[in-house]
């Protein structure tokens, strides 16, 4: 995105010099993770809704800062989940907790969280710091859902999205909605974002899960198939259950060997599933859309639009 | 305290209401927390302050609420503590960590602190955020720095000091402080009531250190001479180094074996060095006692009184 360009590179310098700690260890994992180079999904969106949303397309202070602010609170949330994957590589590079060592990684996640509340404190507005710490709340409830109910192939479309709200779509949603608190929108405005947000989200989240399973292991940076070795059933998975009852059986041995795990890959790429989880990525998108392009007929939604739609088609 | 047994049983109970997340495992990983039965010294703190400063010794409903938030904090960084420290047992109880997992442990301190920082954004005061805030970055970045000197018997009575701060005393600090924020108390005595935290907590936590050293393991409810088997060198060790060189050597080896815990501890024991920390604790609690009965000559200190020479008799 061209017109955001500086934005992002000054997020970059000031993300390190954020958390820039005194001691060597955090400062070397810190570094690890900004320099993993994620696409900054996150700042992005807040730019251009920022942009979107003042006359003269300036970016205030405060919300650059809470693109900064969300961008941390993200790789902390990536940190432990990483343990609690028991996730080797991220995006091609090893995660902290196997680079150091699970303490270290808790005490990086819980030092970049606790970094964040800090800053997040200081942005000097009460409704931005409850918008936000729902965020965490959500992301912890999301992780403890995930974790209860791995490997359970009793779980519903239903319990899949509400588990991705809570671990993905969150974060997005009241990212959003904090930018336009900052930009003193209205009410309808802040809660149309929101909506926006966690349409967003929820397609980001089934779109990655779909990539779990056709992308290939160097895109990925992972191995593909990596949901289903921790137990994370996820969309193209269970619309795939009720048609092949093997892979029951290959979810109640927890994947043990390599070899099941792809075929299980393989059995699921031979249905409709994919398709299906896309459908539904797709009406996220859609209603996503609706509310930049028609709700407001915002003038400046052009990159916004092309953001949102790039998202999608990074399945296709 | 009889005086506030009303108080800190009706904390009790929102403790677990404000816990009660919807799903079994937080659930009961959180009962076990609290029904583990701390001592609630830091709500019994903030409690005796809040009389002390209201001409009709009433705590407000916000102050209230702040201890329910400290109390919070303090167990989920008991939780990420007990990961770090690889600790089975804590208060003569399982841990969680050890009762689960760690990935249970991670995910129910996140949500912990997730949640303290939302009831702390809807105390609706952006001092008592930044001042609580605070904490988490302090306990985080206390924990790695003892990760770093962890078995390092380089480490100074300073370093010691400011290790103990961050993990311990900053959180005594920020909540004295918060409590006189939320008493809309004026800049000097909210100072001197962070210096009272201060001083409360460093000689606590150098007890805690002594009693590691000196108690038994039913009393301690984990077994004495943990901090070393960690590597977390505290006062009485620091003290008996330049005396007993034979300790450097057990710290080079990690006190590999049990019989080697049981010989550093005798050492330390047969040295002046528990008297030596037990002077520098009780210089703190004079310091923290001079500020609640001679700075302003607080007529109702009688009870705040009483608990700081509890802490500091819990050694004798």
């Amino acid at each position: 995105m061209k017109s955001i360009q500086t934005e992002l590179s000054q997020l970059n310098k000031n993300l390190h010099k954020m958390i820039a700690a005194e001691n060597p260890i955090l400062y070397s994992a810190s570094q690890q993770l900004f320099n993993a180079g994620g696409k900054r999904i996150r700042p992005t969106i807040i730019f251009l809704i920022a942009k979107l949303l003042n006359k003269h397309q300036i970016i205030s202070t405060e919300q650059k800062r809470l693109a900064e602010i969300t961008e941390i609170i993200h790789t902390a949330s990536l940190v432990h989940d990483d343990i609690v994957d028991n996730c080797d590589k991220r995006r091609g590079m090893e995660t902290v907790h196997t680079l150091f060592n699970n303490k270290i990684a808790v005490l990086a996640g819980d030092f970049l969280f606790a970094q964040s509340s800090w800053y997040l404190a200081n942005l000097n507005n009460l409704d931005v710091v409850k918008t936000i710490s729902k965020i965490i709340t959500d992301f912890a409830e999301g992780e403890v859902q995930q974790s209860i109910i791995s490997f359970d192939y009793h779980i519903s479309v239903d319990q899949y999205i509400e588990k991705s709200f809570y671990k993905t779509a969150s974060l997005l949603a009241c990212s959003c909605k904090a930018t336009t608190i900052l930009n003193r929108s209205n009410k309808q405005i802040q809660n149309n974002f929101y909506l926006y947000g966690k349409h967003l989200g929820l397609a980001f989240q089934i779109i990655d899960d779909i990539l779990d399973i056709t992308g290939l292991s160097k895109d990925l940076g992972k191995p593909s198939g990596s949901d289903l070795v921790n137990g994370n059933l996820t969309a193209p998975l269970i619309f795939t259950l009720n048609k092949k009852s093997e892979l029951k059986k290959m979810i109640d041995k927890e994947f043990q060997f390599k070899e099941t795990i792809n075929e299980a890959v393989n059995i699921i790429k031979n249905t409709n599933s994919i398709q299906k989880a896309k459908d539904i990525a797709e009406e996220h998108i859609q209603l996503a859309i609706h509310i930049i392009k028609y709700k407001y007929e915002y003038t400046n939604n052009k990159e916004l639009l092309l953001v949102t739609y790039y998202l999608l088609n990074r399945v296709n």
